[in-house]
C-alpha cells in the first residue's frame, strides 16, 4: 500500500487544468483518489465563493472518470479547501491516492500512511459538544486502526467539521465551537491530554488543552465530520514520510527548522534549493495572538478594521514558511481553537525521504 | 562623535510617552536629535493619517525643549514616518542623535555614521527628472563628506522626495517618480552603476539600473527632498554598526542570514535571544513582484482588489525579518524602484557590536 | 412575440434554486430563454469569483434541458453577471425570455423588444480601436432590425466586450478600452453623437462623447463581444414597457423621478409599494467622479486605498435606487467611460404597464 | 439668546483653515464656541485616527485665542468626530456657538436651543447599566431645563459615552453597552419609553425601547459622558430650526420627506437648490438590519468580511440623505443600539427658515 501526493497549481479557482491533464495522462485513477486539498485565492472567510468554485469544478472533472454526478463523487473523494493566499502564498491543490493493497504485516521502515473518513451524522446539541468530540475521536482512532498508524505517529488530522442546517439559535452550532470540538476530539484520540477534566464547558475556553496535530475548519450546512489523517507506518511504502512540530507563536522559525530537519533535509535555513524540491507538501494553521502581544511586542493584527486579522495570519505564516522552505506552496489556514498553544499552531511537512519496497 | 539610536513603541500614533520619558529623564538632549523615524499603523497609502498624527504630536513634544514653533520643530528634525504594520510589526519608532564634536582624524574601528540633510527646492519639472537626479546625489556626496563616511561604508540612504505643489498636471511631479529619481540619485553619488546612459528616460523605466543601500518615499507638497544618510566611519566612535544586504525577493532569507552574519550576529537563522538583543534597527523596502511570479510561482498580491498590494508586501517582508531576528519592530516599506532588483529589496540592519572610543 | 422577465433572489452565487424551480414547474421553457443577467455578491474586481460560480451553476442548471453541454449553453444563451452588492443591493438574476413569433405588422402600443446577439471575433488590434467601435455598432443595428426597435426606443444596450488572450501587451486591448470602444459603438448605431470627428484618439479620452443607453462590461478572454438590446416596439406585446434616463451625478434623484414617471408610475418620490411592485428591472452605470468632487463637495472615493472607488459607486447608486422605488434589487455596474456624463451614468428601468395584445 | 452653525469643509483631516479664518475675520469669537462636530475621512473603526487627528488639530486652534492649553480646550468645548465619509459624504465639521443672554420670558417663536454638559465621572461597574442610564438622563434633564427647551422640542440628543479605562474585564464597559446605556438615557429623560421594566438586562438586549431622537457613541478613555442638545424653544432667537424623524429602514426616503416638508422645505424630493440652500446641518444614525434583510431581500453587508458593514451603513444613508437634500455634507455615524427600530434610526435636520427676534 502506498500514498501519493501531487500537486497542482492553478490559475484560478475554477482553473482544473492540471487535475484534468493528469487524468488524461493516466497519472492516477480517479478511483484511487481519497482527497484533494487545496488553496484558493478568495478572503477566507463568509462571502469566499472561490472554494465552493474550485470544488464544484474539480468534482466535475471527476464525475465522468468515476461515472458518478457531482454529488456522489463529493460524498466519495473529500474536498479540503480553504481560502486565503495572501502575500507569497501559490494558489494550488493537493491530489492525495493510494494504490496497491493492505499488506499483512509491517514492509519496512515507515512511510507516509493516509486514510479518509466521516463521523455519523450529528443532531444540533450535539455539535461543539462532548458527543461531537467524542465521536470525532472513536472515527480518528477507527483511521488509525485501518491504516495501521500508531497514536505517536500521526501527524495530521484535517478535519472539516459539521454545522448543521435549521441549528443558528443554538450557541455551539457554529464555526468556533465545531471547530473546538472536533480539534479536541483529535487529542483524545491521541492521548495528547488528560481527559478527565474534559467537558462541554471546556470546549473554545480551556486553551491549555490542545492537540498539536489536528487542522480543523467547519462547514455551515455539514452533516457529518470529515475526516482525514497523515501518519507514518510501517505497512506502507513509498518515499514519503511526514513530521509535525508546533510553532509556539506566527513567527517561530526555530520550530520550523526543527520540523525540516527531522526529514533529513538539513539543519540550516533557508533550505538548498535541492532539499526544497523533495517537499511534497506543507501545512500550518496560524492565528493572531489574542493578547494582542508577539515576543512582548504590541501587534495591530486584531485592531485593523480594514483588514481581517485571519488574512493577516495566513500571510506571516505563509512567508515564514516560504522563506524558511524556498516554497511559496504552502497551505496555512486559521482560526486555531485547541491547536497548539494561543497565538501559535501545528506545522506539517511531507518529504520525499527515499523509496521504502518490500 | 558618535551616533545613538533610541527605539520607543507607541500604543497608537499620538502616544509620545516614549520621546515624553526619555526627554525628562535626561536619556538624550532634544537639540541631539538629528531624526525620528517610525512605523504607524495605517494604511501606508493616501488615506493613512496616522503619519501625520505621529510627526504632529512628535514635533509638539519637542517644541518645548528646543523653544521652536512645531513648524521650526519640522524644517530642523527629520521626520520619517512609515504607515503600514501589516501583520507582526510592531509600531515603534527610532529617535537618531549624536553627541561629541568632529574628530580630526580616525579614532579606531568603523563605527555608526549619520547625517541629515534637504536638497535646494525644486521646481516642478524637475521633479522625476536628471536635476532631482542630480542635486540628490550632490547632497548624498555632501553627507558622505561631512560625516566621514567612504561610498563603500553607506549602508542606507532613506529620502523623503519632493513633489511639488500645483505642478500636478506634469506626469513626473508625483509619487512614482520622485521615489524613483531619489534612488537613483542615490545610486550615482555611489558610483552604483555606470551613469552614461542616465537619462530623464531610466526614471522609473530602465530597472537594471538601481541602488542597493536607497529608502525612498515621497511626499506631496514637499518642497525639498529630505536626506537621512546611514554609513560607517572610523571618525566615529561608539557601539553601533550598520550592514545592508540585497533580498533578491521577498523571502530571501538567505540574504537576511548573510546581513546578520556580516554584523558578527553568528551563522544560524533564528538569532539567539542574545544576537537579537543586540539589534538597534532594522530596515526594509519591499514589493510585491510586478511579473506575477514568486519562485516561478504565481501570487496574488496585484490581482486581489480587497487588500493592497502594498500591505501584502511590507507583512510578507516584515514577517520574514520578524522570524529570522526574533524582532517584530522592524521598519518596512513598499514601492521600490530602482531599489534592488525587481521584486527584491535593500535589508539593512544597525547592531550593537562592542564599544569603540579612543 | 413577447419579451419576458422573471426575477430570482439567490441565497449565494451558486444558489440556482429559482432557475430550477421555475423550470420545473414550466414557468417558461429553457430554449425560450435569451439572458441571464444578475450581480452576485463579490467585490466586483479581478478577484470576484461569485460571477464565475453564476455563471457555471446556472449554465449547468440549462444544459440538460436545453440537451446540451455546459459550454453549448454559454454559446446560446447570454450570461451577464456583475460583482458587487455593497450596501442594500440584493443578489439577484434576472431570466429574459421571448416567446411567439414575428408579427409581420405592429400589433398595438409599443412594448419592450429585446434581441442578443454577438460581434465577429476580434483580433488583438481591433479592441478598444475604431474596427471595434463599428463592429459593435453594425451588431446593435443588426439587433434593432431583427427586433424592429428604432433607434429613439432602444433604452439599453449591454456588453460584454472582447479583451483578447496574448494581447496584454497591447496597451488598449483591456478592460477600459474594450469598455470604452463598445459604448461609443452603441453612440454611433444610435446616432448619439457626430461621427465626425471619432477616432482611435476619442476612446477612453474624450469624455464629451457618450452613449445614454450604453451599459458595458468587458472579459478578458471573451473572443467576440456578446449584446443585448431592449427596447420598445409597436411589433411586440406584452405589459412590459423600458425607459431610460441619465443621471447627472451619483446622486441625481431628480432623474430617477423622471425616468418612473415615463413609465407611468407617478411623480412622487419614493415611489408607493403598488408602483414599486410593478418594476421588473433597474439597472444603472456609475462611477465616481474622476474630478473628486460632487455637487461642488469634495468627496473622498477615490482617495480610500481601503475600499476600491467602484464599491463605494455600486453602494451609493443602489441605495439611491432604493430608496426611490422602495425596491433593493436592481443591477448596477461600474465603470462607465462614455456612458453619460463624467461622474453620472444611465439608469434604466423595465415596467408592467399593463397588457398589449393583438 | 441665539444658537449658531457654521460649516466648514476639510482637505484632510489635519486641516483647520476653514476654523482659521473664520476666527481671523472675527465670525465668531473662540469663547462663543459650544461644540466642534464633524465626520473626518477614516474607517471609523478602532484603528481610525483621523478623529483623533481632527481634533487635536482643531484644539490647537482654539488654544492661543482661549489662552488655555489643549488639554483645557478638550475640557470646555466638546468635539464630537465620527469617522467614516464613505460615497459621497464629504468631510466637514460644524462649528456651534452660541451668543447672547437668557431672557426671562419666551421671545416669539420657537428657534433653535443648543445646550451642552457633561455627567459626573463614572464608576466601572457603572457602565452599560442603570447607573449610567440614570446619570444620562439627569444631565439631559438638566440640559433641558438650562437651554428651556420641552421634552417634546428636543431633536437630537448627541452623546459621547463614557468607556473607563482599567475596565477591560467589566463585559460591560465597552462600546455597545456605552452607547445604548446612553441611548437609554436620553428615553428615559424625555419619557419616550415606560421605565417600569428598564433594567441592567434591557440594555443592547430589548430593542424594543428606544430613543427617536439620540446619537450615541463611545470612547474609551473618556471618564464623563459629553453629551450635546438640539432642540427648539421660544427663549432663543435667529433663524435656525431643528426637527427630527425616525427612517425606519436604511432607505426610508418618505421619512427624509416628511423631515425636510416639516422645516418647511417643500413636499418634493429632491429639493430644490433654494430649499437646500438653507439647510444647516444634516444628523442620522444608520445600522445594517441584524435580520440581513431590508424590505424583505437579502442584503449582504454583514457577510462581507472584506468591508466592515457600518461602512456600508454609513454610505448607504449618506448616499440616500444626499440624494435627497442635494448636499452631500451630512454627518452620519453607526451603530444605533436603541436608536430607533432594528435597522433604521434617527434623522435630524437643522434648517434656516426665517429670522425670529424680539
Amino acid at each position: 500500500m502506498r500514498a501519493h501526493i501531487d500537486r497542482f497549481f492553478a490559475n484560478g479557482p475554477g482553473d482544473t487544468d492540471g487535475l484534468r491533464g493528469a487524468l488524461a495522462e493516466g497519472r492516477f485513477a480517479a478511483g484511487d483518489i481519497i482527497a484533494i486539498i487545496g488553496k484558493t485565492e478568495g478572503n477566507g472567510g463568509r462571502n469566499d465563493f472561490s472554494r465552493e468554485l474550485a470544488v464544484r469544478a474539480l468534482a466535475d472533472e471527476l464525475a465522468e472518470p468515476l461515472g458518478l454526478s457531482r454529488d456522489a463523487v463529493l460524498d466519495r473523494v473529500i474536498f479540503s479547501f480553504s481560502g486565503g493566499t495572501e502575500g507569497v502564498v501559490s494558489p494550488h491543490y493537493l491530489v492525495v491516492w493510494r494504490t496497491g493493497i493492505r499488506p499483512s504485516r509491517p514492509v519496512g521502515p515507515k512511510r507516509l500512511a493516509v486514510a479518509a473518513g466521516r463521523t455519523r451524522p450529528f443532531m444540533v446539541p450535539e455539535v461543539g459538544r462532548r458527543p461531537m468530540i467524542e465521536e470525532t475521536a472513536r472515527v480518528v482512532r477507527q483511521l488509525m486502526a485501518a491504516a495501521r498508524v500508531a497514536p505517536a505517529d500521526v501527524h495530521m488530522v484535517q478535519i472539516k467539521g459539521a454545522i448543521l442546517p435549521g441549528g443558528e439559535h443554538d450557541g455551539r452550532n457554529n464555526m468556533v465551537y465545531s471547530r473546538a470540538a472536533s480539534a479536541l476530539g483529535v487529542g483524545v484520540a491521541l492521548g495528547e491530554f488528560d481527559t478527565g477534566d474534559l467537558s462541554d464547558e471546556t470546549v473554545a475556553r480551556d486553551f491549555s488543552l490542545f492537540s498539536r496535530v489536528a487542522s480543523t475548519s467547519a462547514k455551515p450546512g455539514l452533516l457529518r465530520s470529515e475526516i482525514i489523517l497523515f501518519g507514518n507506518s510501517p505497512y506502507w511504502e513509498g518515499d514519503l514520510l511526514a513530521a509535525h512540530e508546533v510553532m509556539d507563536d506566527m513567527v517561530d522559525l526555530a520550530a520550523v527548522g526543527r520540523l525540516l530537519s527531522s526529514l533529513g533535509l538539513g539543519d540550516r535555513l533557508p533550505l538548498p534549493q535541492a532539499a526544497s524540491d523533495r517537499l511534497a507538501a506543507v501545512f500550518a494553521k496560524a492565528e493572531a495572538d489574542p493578547r494582542m502581544l508577539l515576543r512582548g511586542r504590541r501587534h495591530t493584527m486584531l485592531t485593523d478594521d480594514d483588514v481581517q486579522d485571519m488574512r493577516y495570519a495566513r500571510c506571516v505564516v505563509g512567508a515564514v514558511l516560504a522563506a524558511a522552505t524556498g516554497d511559496p506552496a504552502c497551505y496555512v489556514s486559521t482560526r486555531a481553537e485547541h491547536h497548539g498553544p494561543l497565538g501559535g499552531g501545528p506545522v506539517v511537512a511531507i518529504a520525499r525521504v527515499g523509496e521504502a519496497t518490500r
